[in-house]
């Protein structure tokens, strides 16, 4: 029976890989990775590097294949035809991956950025092709340092409060509506910085892009001081890198 | 100056250490272990184990101290007086290791399960000390794999649904109202299953207890079919180990 690990590689410090996801490369016959393109191929690049710094060198094959398009403007939406598709899309190419280039006792990985179960498509995408029933395989999940936990412990701050809930949400729906009932949250998916839209309540922003990578950018404050110094921090980034990956925790201040 | 590494150290399984973290632990020369007495003695052998894993024997000194018993009435509930008593208690036991244990040019470590930035009290803790000014110190965090993250990997579901929110909260909260705006949430320091408050609602549960250690016990499904058998294998675990540690996953179906 074919294997598959999703594994976890942390948000871009290639030391926070665990000690498990070590193992997982090593019983891993073939690496998948899917390109995004020029753009993010920094991070096509990132992950080679952590694979030769754990295997020895022909120790492994890597297939590379390019991920669908993605209608752009559906990121962040409520699940959408256009994500749907996108699934699929996606879901056909990780099937032919899985049958043509895995013999049947060998086992395959896909490195995830973060923590697989936080934002990421792989875990619902082979749930879609074992529906399928084309191609059998088993699976399983090595958790990640998620950008999540990485950005907090560089700001060196918890994510909740002293027994308080914390939401982790995504950009589009921050810009629809602060959570109800928590004020704590963390978002993910910002492609606008929604967070300018509450600058005049007492929120507290701890943002940081690129975190764990020698690029690292982080700055935190209250949203209306620290709003237009993010802004010119991540367009500059954005310009001089080609891509941006950013997340930020919002912490409204006790109500005097 | 004296310097401290707050160290995550995953979930249960010692493999769910980081790179970032067993580095940390080499270049720790003092490790400060706060024991709650014998019903937690487990917890305490399973960090000498990891030390023991990563570190030559003799190169590192071990500080044992007792924990201030707490007010467990006040487990989970809004920041009270309680909470705030027993933060300064042990605010006074780290002071004291950290003045009269470590020397002026060393490094001392905390050792927190799971991450550090969830519903751990160390980095508060810290902040207090530094805000006393009785002792200098710089301090930084290694981020670990929660055990959120771990039971959803076990489970291997993701967090999230397709650009959905998530919120992570605590029994005590769950036990007045299920979280407004969320179909997906994420239950820590739940003494008293709050969970069998929503039997008759469409949620599945996705329950697990010493996640990644040689205990571990999952159990998912709907609620009101999962919550027997999770009490039962609750109470079980508890009587045979005598402390239990668990974390569930409510996910609303979606509302035909």
């Amino acid at each position: 029976m074919r294997k598959i690990h999703v594994i976890g590689i942390g948000a871009g410090d290639p030391d926070q890989l665990t000690l498990q996801a070590v193992k997982a490369l090593r019983s891993t016959d073939v690496f998948f990775v899917l390109g995004k393109g020029e753009a993010k191929s920094d991070l096509v690049q990132l992950r080679r590097d952590i694979l030769d710094a754990h295997l020895s060198d022909g120790a492994y094959r890597l297939v590379e294949a390019r991920d669908p398009d993605r209608d752009r403007a559906a990121d962040g939406a409520a699940y959408s035809p256009a994500v749907g598709d996108w699934r699929s899309a996606r879901a056909d190419i990780y099937q032919r991956l899985i049958a043509e280039e895995l013999g049947e006792d060998e086992s395959g990985a896909f490195l995830v950025w973060g923590d697989p179960a936080l934002y990421d498509s792989t875990l619902g995408i082979l749930e879609e092709i074992l529906d399928r029933g084309a191609v059998a395989f088993t699976y399983d999940v090595v958790p990640g340092i998620s950008s999540v936990s990485a950005l907090v412990a560089r700001h060196r701050t918890g994510l909740n409060r002293v027994a308080g809930p914390v939401q982790i949400t995504t950009g589009r729906r921050l810009a629809e509506a602060f959570p109800e009932g928590v004020d704590d949250v963390v978002v993910m998916l910002d492609a606008h910085q929604a967070f300018r839209r509450y600058a005049d309540e007492d929120i507290d922003i701890y943002w940081g892009a690129y975190i764990g990578t020698p690029d690292e950018i982080l700055a935190s404050g209250p949203i209306a001081e620290a709003a237009p110094r993010i802004e010119r921090l991540r367009a500059e980034a954005r310009e001089r890198k080609g891509w941006i990956m950013d997340t930020y925790l919002l912490r409204r201040r006790p109500r005097g």
